[in-house]
């Protein structure tokens, strides 16, 4: 690893052109250190470097996007031509998808038929869809070869193909028959035919399937790459283990911004997004909590006199009201995340209600005993039970809307991870100030 | 995959005893989707079908480390034995580690030697560290062999490794020397000595190396499997890439928990767990944000006068006060997953807090614009122009502390995802509290 001072060496190096000083610095390096550091050079330094590396398409593949486009853009044409045509399809593709309006056509005339079309294809699938992140650098074998000539076959293609581990049987069609691991065929005798050594109960995705569901099979199934076909069953392309890794980084932190409110851009950098997209990304929210809040207010209002003739409620009301919100935004998240792991499944709401009210009125017990202290040392006997009472009903409404809130969600069709802790508390903070309210004014008048 | 009829249909033949039908149902089905099945089966058919399944050991390790560990306490021992000896060593020593403390050295005394030692071994090493969750079932080959050696040694070794695509190569005394991927050995002359094949720039984990940093380096370099050695640089496991999803998963509902204030207790299940178990995981923090809450009271006590004297005031108090709260648990979320992502590092905080203030000063100017109006035509321009800069300040105060906490929390070696959302809202909420009240009291006077 370089320490800062090496790295500034390395960008002098590149830029006063010594090559043997910068090979020095970089001997050694993994890929992915590598790509580490070159994030971190001049674009000047990364545009002279990269031609210049053994295993530049390796190296490359490990930059963010949004710097591979950069540093696309000021290589040099030819330079750029032999970088893409070394990389594998699903890079290449997302590459070619964030090149200029300008340098697209002129890569897609220069590059190799067969990449060309592959290009075409992959970038035509939807966004977040399995076609858009497989890869087509497959090996595919036909069922008639045994195993001797099968690992001949391998020995030629291995060289540009994004896994030989797995290896796929198909027709003459094309459409997928069996499986067979890199493993079986080392294990197995050589006269053996793949077509008797094969697995073929397959689990497989669609290329139109969502890519969180293709991360969940690779998950689930522990698979180190999953197979794609198309709508006549044709294969198409893999999704190797390392994708789905990055598809669930991904899926994760939208999960994690939506419960904190915030909408989620894709590819935003909390470092280098122009300041208006982060604005953009949390002013929605923000101002649609704050009819939330009015409908607190609306609540206040209708009970002013209550408040005029015992000031001392408005000193409890933060505290009663915010524990109601902060009790539903623990029951969203923990119902959003057990929904995410598979820990929970819509069907099991009725189940799950019942034992969240249990809990409910264990902490609402507790946080009751608690206040009602407080309430008889700050006001008196009367005040403490208003305390008591609210607090146990504003603690089991808040779980109870923090649980439901998901499933509602989930049957208009919206998201559920958008149960927001912010918008459970919203509600939880309107619908707390009025069973505060109310039954302070059926008790203490 | 079954529907919820054959599941029952299936419960019924185990326990009734129809080997055939079982059969018939659970035929060509996916290990993974076959535990899943198994799971929802009654304990005694659980117990009953187990032992008599093809792939026994491989299907049992798909199920829930609690399930499993019930399902073992009911077997027969000599049936349990002999799961137990089928099962990957990193499966076999959880299973172990959660048996009953009589099954414990019955189990030990009956394995085989090799397989005591290892449980013993790997048992030994603290819970969330490398050797807790690495296997032991590598393949290591001495340098000297050829590849065609190299290929009929890895014949014989097969059946019983974790994986056989990365074969470590190693000296007399286990030190590693280098890593050969079954990919490079398909594709080299046969005469060739692994030690000219090798790489010998090694990524590897230490054995007391947290699971959080071996998954991160897993994702990070795209590794099929990651070695780990001792302190003598001895190699005595690996993690496979499927382990480092896993602890993926793991740690970040982790850290979503922690962001909705409940403490994380280890493989808690919303579904199974015990009331008491969920009470406890919450009750802590809902008390404590009482407190919180409590400083907000104080806040209002202190300027009661003034919201006597203007009960308006009281209307407003929900709205300005959630905004600030809502704001800063934006902020929070964001810079807590730009931390767990390794988008942003903690040397780059003075930096991200002016662009937070940047960032803050359009949505709090937003929010003010919007609540001024509100205030004008409830109260009047003086209202409204409270409101404003109370809305401005709230705004601004809560980004910034929003942004903060998860650097202090670091700083002072507490873990910056404890910077939850309700805690962000509770210190936005006292803070807002007396920033609004204050404004009004000098400007309403």
């Amino acid at each position: 690893m370089l320490n800062p001072f090496e790295l500034q060496a390395l960008e002098q190096a590149i830029l006063q052109q010594h090559p043997e000083r910068v090979q020095t610095l970089i001997a050694h390096m993994n890929p992915a250190d590598l790509a580490g550091w070159i994030e971190q050079l001049s674009l000047e330094a990364q545009v002279r470097l990269i031609p210049t590396l053994e295993q530049a398409a390796l190296i490359f593949e490990f930059l963010p996007k949004t710097v591979q486009a950069q540093i696309a853009e000021q290589l040099d044409p030819a330079d750029l031509l032999q970088l893409m045509s070394a990389m594998h399809s699903d890079d290449r593709t997302d590459l070619f998808k964030g090149l200029s309006p300008t340098l697209q056509p002129w890569i897609l005339a220069e590059l190799a038929p067969e990449k060309r079309h592959q290009i075409q294809q992959l970038a035509a699938y939807p966004e977040e869809s399995a076609g858009a992140i497989m890869s087509s650098d497959f090996v595919t074998l036909s069922p008639e070869l045994t195993i001797q000539q099968a690992i001949e076959q391998l020995r030629q293609v291995a060289a540009d193909r994004e896994t030989l581990y797995l290896i796929y049987i198909v027709d003459a069609l094309q459409h997928l028959l069996g499986v067979v691991s890199l493993r079986q065929i080392i294990q197995a005798a050589p006269e053996v035919q793949l077509k008797n050594l094969m697995t073929t109960d397959l689990v497989m995705g669609q290329v139109d399937e969502d890519q969180e569901q293709i991360a969940w099979k690779l998950a689930h199934y522990d698979f180190l790459a999953l197979p794609i076909v198309d709508q006549a069953q044709r294969l198409v392309g893999i999704v190797t283990y390392d994708d789905a890794m990055d598809i669930v980084e991904a899926e994760t932190t939208e999960d994690i911004l939506k419960s904190g409110a915030i909408e989620s851009l894709p590819n935003l950098s909390l470092k280098n997004a122009p300041i208006l997209s982060l604005y953009r990304q949390r002013v929605f929210w923000l101002v649609f909590l704050v009819f939330g809040s009015l409908l607190s207010g609306f609540g206040i209002a209708h009970f002013e006199e209550i408040i005029a003739a015992h000031i001392v409620l408005v000193f409890f009301l933060p505290l009663l009201v915010g524990s109601g919100g902060n009790a539903g935004a623990q029951s969203a998240t923990l119902m959003v995340r057990a929904l995410a792991t598979g820990d929970v499944h819509f069907r099991d709401w009725f189940y799950l209600l019942g034992r969240e009210s249990l809990v409910a009125l264990c902490l609402g017990g507790t946080m009751a005993l608690a206040v009602s202290v407080l309430g008889y040392v700050r006001g008196d006997l009367m005040v403490a039970v208003v305390l008591a009472l609210s607090m146990l009903g504003i603690v089991l409404m808040g779980c109870l809307v923090g649980m439901s809130l998901p499933f509602i969600l989930n049957k208009l069709k919206l998201d559920p991870a958008s149960a927001s802790a912010p918008l459970v508390t919203s509600i939880c903070d309107a619908s707390g100030v009025v069973v505060y309210l109310f039954i302070a004014s059926q008790l203490l008048f």
